[in-house]
């Protein structure tokens, strides 16, 4: 999709605004999430690679200016203006996979007021997506424990962007692959699926259903055992293996989908062993998020593959992150950026231009991050880098695997705590003495000058 | 976006299996909405339109042939089988913008089993996300009695589909605009926005912010009040409003963005009047939804038009519908379709080929629907109406104006209960005695198959 519009109308028309009163103003916007939602006690950002893609691509097309134009709201100068748009700013940014915690800037846009502020909606949207659903999928991937975890939400998540986009952030959290195929194809992440219980009642028998997959994919066939009676669906599955078995092949697993998957998923693993198919794996599926995971393994499920939908496509308990796209810096007549900030009630945000530093022991294992401005000396990481120069991608995106590799050990430097399902953990995130003392000052000269 | 790979890999795989042992069997599915979720009483049909320009547009490139080639899951006669894919069965669908129920079939497929089994995903994915926007939205619009609603929620809406489906979904339920100008464009929307706290906080003053941009837009300005303290912030507005009536312009509105807004309505309201400025609208915004409106206009609020985002844009108290797609027939050897139906624990469904009739009394009020079979002589409407034969698309899609005329109409012949935003009403939809006898002896018969 083209996404040039896909923004809100004031941006354009503070735009035109800024174009007569602000040509030549400069700002800093930070892109950070105001405070996590409940259940989340840490984000994985994601999303850059889109957010980056976007920017290098911003273009208003002849056909975009006309429908502009036909609105009567533009001048012919902003128009002229929209035209020639590129995004020539500077981005500084913390690497998609990085944990990161609430206030804390995850994008930051230093650039000319007007092209900063262009890039504000598809910034947010982009970003509020992906990081909310990597952040819940791996959640996900904790409660699985080291069972795989698939993603089969397709069908529920909202609209095709998400279709992709969804996959794309679970696998990076973690997931292991999804069952939509154009994820697959256009990210490289590995496709999944079993059969709909729609193929198993389109036969007489299910057994004879389960005969026609099984002979149609002997290498990688896992039948759906629930459509009739699930019992009876699992003996027919060791029915299948056995054949399989007999003709040098091995039956990948069953599906349960319905029922008390902890009692059955046992009952299955039990028959199936003593049948002498104890590879065929038992994959479960069903409304599952990280709570149903962590009670099913909690009551003993012998589940080795979960297919998770509807509940981490949608991050059904939080589906919006508060991120915001906030103004922290503006330059004057001169060219000297002046911090700002609005003080409205209960959003306050932090002024200046800013980095988070994170800060480890000796053993490597992060202990806080400190949010400082940037011209700070602190001893730590600093999580924001330089992505754009004045307009130019300068950062090299790592692929969706090694970020996959590097959230997994990014994680497991944090405290075990922050990391638990049901957790009122929160990682320390302390504002830096200047930080506090510019906010602070700002906010008697701000409530005195207006 | 290309979507014919937007699909989960086991509609592939079933459907090389299909092409092996049911070649020749045609099969009917219902996509329906298994209950209505909490806070909801009726769905408002969204999603067609984009369902039929997918089913138009289904062909599979050679590129896309190639990734699944690649897969090594796929037969040579079956890749042959996706070039030559065309959609050619039947369907009928309730026209969008239509009030509907849980069990009601909304779309009915009528065709190869293969192709029927194919276009799955993406029919119950697009469904899914408008159909549960456009019943959000029609909450949010009876809660706000004449008022205007207006959509901003695109910064917090999935993706950059979603971000265009909801401002389409929620404008037909009745919303009187959109901010997102791609949406505007594409769908002949009104968009609509007023300014950003960075605005404000770009200048030194307050009031020079709001100097420069009435000065920008005299004839659209719409002041946002509350970047550093409201009451002042109405202060200046009214100094802003007084400037254009001087030079014969009129203040088109401010925005209350934080704070008490029934307070703050009222006093902004008082103060307007006093100062000659009746005409000012005002507008809020943050974090409404059809409860947080309900419950500002029970206090009192002055509010002309309310701007809603994120709750609505993500339905966040139901992010996703229980929207299935079932298979209820399938033909034999013989060509004749036989009924079919689930048995799994809680999941029954109806089998056979079903029409919704709806029925109306004497003054054309809706009273009932019945969910009876195709054939059976009902008196009542029936919402199902064939669209796609043999997959030429024979239905004339209504514009999206006329779509939100009709939505009205229609809720008004509706119990008012129906309408309540806190309702436990439950419109009666009765399954026809022929049926429910059918579901008897269909569920028996299978149970004694297997």
């Amino acid at each position: 999709m083209q996404t040039c519009l896909l923004l809100d109308l004031y941006e354009l028309t503070m735009a035109q605004s800024y174009l007569i009163y602000k040509r030549n103003a400069f700002a800093t916007f930070d892109l950070f999430v105001r405070g996590l939602p409940e259940n989340r006690t840490y984000l994985v950002a994601c999303g850059l690679e889109d957010a980056l893609n976007y920017i290098k691509g911003l273009r208003f097309s002849r056909e975009d200016l006309e429908y502009l134009k036909r609105q009567k709201i533009f001048s012919a100068d902003f128009l002229n203006y929209l035209m020639r748009f590129r995004f020539k700013g500077d981005i500084w940014a913390i690497p998609e996979g990085t944990i990161f915690f609430a206030n804390e800037p995850i994008i930051r846009v230093t650039a000319s007021i007007i092209e900063a502020q262009i890039i504000e909606s598809f910034l947010l949207n982009t970003i509020n997506l992906q990081t909310m659903i990597a952040s819940k999928a791996s959640r996900v991937v904790q409660a699985a424990k080291a069972r795989g975890v698939y993603d089969f939400s397709l069908r529920r998540t909202h609209g095709a962007s998400a279709g992709i986009k969804v996959p794309r952030a679970s696998f990076l959290a973690g997931f292991s692959g999804t069952s939509c195929v154009l994820a697959g194809k256009l990210y490289k992440i590995p496709i999944t699926g079993t059969m709909a219980h729609s193929y198993v009642m389109s036969f007489k028998h299910e057994l004879d259903s389960f005969l026609a997959y099984s002979n149609t994919f002997p290498a990688r066939t896992i039948l759906l055992v629930d459509t009739y009676d699930t019992k009876k669906g699992i003996e027919n599955a060791i029915r299948i293996g056995l054949y399989l078995k007999a003709i040098k092949y091995r039956l990948r697993g069953i599906r349960l989908d319905s029922g008390d998957i902890a009692v059955l998923s046992k009952l299955a693993r039990r028959q199936l062993d003593r049948a002498g198919l104890d590879y065929v794996k038992i994959f479960a599926s069903g409304n599952l998020d990280e709570f149903r995971i962590k009670e099913l393994l909690a009551k003993g499920a012998q589940v080795d593959n979960f297919g998770v939908g509807t509940n981490m496509g949608t991050s059904v308990d939080a589906p919006s992150l508060d991120v915001i796209y906030k103004i922290s810096e503006v330059s004057n007549e001169n060219g000297d950026f002046l911090p700002t900030m609005k003080l409205s009630k209960g959003k306050v945000n932090y002024p200046g231009r800013k980095q988070v530093f994170r800060i480890q022991d000796k053993r490597g294992r992060f202990t806080k991050d400190i949010l400082g401005l940037e011209k700070e000396k602190i001893k730590g990481k600093p999580l924001l880098i330089k992505v754009v120069e004045e307009g130019r991608v300068i950062y090299r995106l790592p692929s969706l695997e090694k970020i996959r590799i590097s959230v997994k050990n990014n994680l497991s430097k944090f405290p075990e705590a922050m990391r638990e399902i049901y957790s009122r953990y929160e990682y320390p995130v302390i504002i830096s003495p200047q930080l506090k003392k510019l906010r602070r000052t700002l906010a008697s000269q701000l409530e005195k000058r207006q």
